[in-house]
């Protein structure tokens, strides 16, 4: 086993952003590592699962969560590896999937700070991406919330993401009839494409995205997967299909900015062509993904589904790796690494 | 039975309106009585319905029907009765419902311009509102779009309109825990208070929409009967509980302005809530329509649901009939007496 470092390194919410995090937004401080009690095990924090939501959490605004507090750590989930354990539940060397926060150490225990063991054979990395919340929402937002068909049009949006890169995936692996992706750049467009078997792109940074759906699905959208909100949406329910449906799993375009917010046009569109738009949060899925993790072991096997990651290094550097989602600076999903 | 006029006098589409209709949207036609062929049957007009969607019709956009060409006869259901026949569907004195048009005489054929005989014992006028269309629309809208459980708080708009007012009833019926209508002025609002049973009601022309619902429905709302769309769908999103769900069954704050219509901001409010909005057409439920009247007829019978009818004297006045609900002029369902 490495060598504990014997301080806790954590960054708290010093104050709340206005848009992008950024130097002020969180402190460093050092303290004790925290020794835990009885029923209790310690845990050192290996990675950091960044997520969009952790923006959200930073606003004090009503959410499916509270807002993180002044001063308290940075809610996050990762990995962490038991070092020293007063719990019949934990053992030194486990690793364990939980709520980590952006910290060196965590207390984990038997009730609400309780947390799971990584599934056998699974990397940390991986159990973050595609066996984690991130392949989990693309999962059952895809195949449940939208209720893909065979032979369906799909379009999903921050496709060179983490969640859009794999529910894409799972559309083309699930018998879609097209799948296209909305990505920045022409490097995510050419990735999604070649690597990742996405039938169409559209680089929404060069291109008119509603000329272009309109070209690429003629006769209209079955299903929309949108991680962010805004415009594209927009243009999506333009071209919405009869009976189409829209999975609402992000709206990153507001994330930095609630009150420039792009307002939809087009909800309308939902009753001409009787569709349906409903958002989700994967926490409600949370008993079926012992059957979704099985599917997705097997497409990871077979190659169908291909995880990808973006690791940073340094714990100090979890503010810069939340900027990247948001910067579109990332193919695949966001790591730190601590 | 009554004289016949042997004149036929139809409205037809002369231009498209911008706004309301006014003298320039339809031209009077006064032509022959059309003579039926073999296997078809003359009615004469008796009784139209007067809905939204007619408006719809008029604009050169896209829709769940096509637009109304100019020079057409003025889309419509209505009510008409058999004067002569060469169908053996049909018997001179039968009274069908279809889409009659804006006339006094429409062919009904055993094909695509087949009519259906009212059941037995029903009033032409309210086979054109509970038991028509709008009581169709209430019934699915509420509970199969909607899926109102017991307990349920439910905000419906337009709730002194025709398909509102007998939403908000159902609801009330099966079993809702508190029912909250939306309507113009006091009189309305009484209306659906001392009248129809609703638990609440805001006026919309005096009160602020937000303000009252974060009062009456401090813990959210979980069913949204939306016949507006516009600033009102947005509080409600606004005010939306945990999956709360949103049936659009109409906008019509955009129909007369389709440019102008108010964007909608909460949209992510469905991410949040774990919402969904869906919009849907009353022709996609006509097989159940049996399952739906037999309900209805009990709670006619027993005054659970209490149908109200505003009828407007005239053929020619059915321009000044359509823009009553759009003024908000009607209280119940805008009947046309030809």
């Amino acid at each position: 086993m490495e060598q504990m470092t014997d301080r806790n390194r954590r960054l708290v919410l010093a104050q709340r952003p206005t848009g992008m995090v950024d130097d002020t937004t969180t402190r460093l401080e050092v303290q004790d590592v925290p020794a835990p009690g009885p029923g209790e095990a310690l845990a050192r924090v290996r990675y950091l699962s960044i997520d969009p939501t952790i923006r959200t959490w930073m606003d004090d605004a009503p959410g499916y969560l509270p807002p993180i507090q002044i001063d308290e750590v940075v809610r996050a989930g990762g990995v962490a590896e038991v070092v020293e354990s007063n719990s019949e539940n934990y053992s030194p060397g486990d690793l364990l999937f939980g709520m980590t926060g952006w910290q060196d150490y965590v207390i984990a225990d038997d009730g609400a700070r309780a947390m799971q063991p990584l599934p056998p054979g699974v990397a940390p990395t991986t159990a973050l991406s595609a066996f984690g919340i991130t392949g989990m929402t693309a999962y059952f937002g895809m195949l449940d919330v939208a209720a893909l068909a065979e032979g369906d049009v799909v379009v999903v949006s921050g496709a060179a993401g983490a969640t859009g890169s794999t529910a894409g995936q799972i559309a083309k692996t699930k018998g879609a009839g097209k799948v296209i992706g909305i990505a920045g750049g022409p490097q995510k467009c050419a990735h999604i494409v070649d690597e990742l078997g996405f039938d169409a792109a559209i680089d929404y940074k060069s291109e008119s995205v509603g000329a272009r759906l309109h070209e690429l699905a003629p006769d209209g959208i079955d299903v929309y997967f949108d991680n962010v909100g805004g415009e594209i949406l927009d243009a999506c329910l333009a071209n919405l299909a009869l009976r189409g449906r829209v999975a609402l799993c992000g709206a990153i375009a507001g994330y930095n900015d609630r009150g420039g917010a792009h307002a939809i046009a087009n909800t309308s569109m939902l009753i001409i062509r009787r569709g349906r738009m409903q958002g989700f949060l994967i926490l409600d899925f949370l008993e079926r993904f012992p059957e979704a993790q099985a599917e997705m072991a097997g497409w990871l096997a077979s190659g169908e589904v291909k995880s990808s990651e973006h690791v940073v290094d340094g714990l100090e550097h979890a503010p810069d790796a939340l900027n990247l989602l948001f910067t579109g600076g990332n193919t695949g999903k966001v790591i730190v690494k601590v």
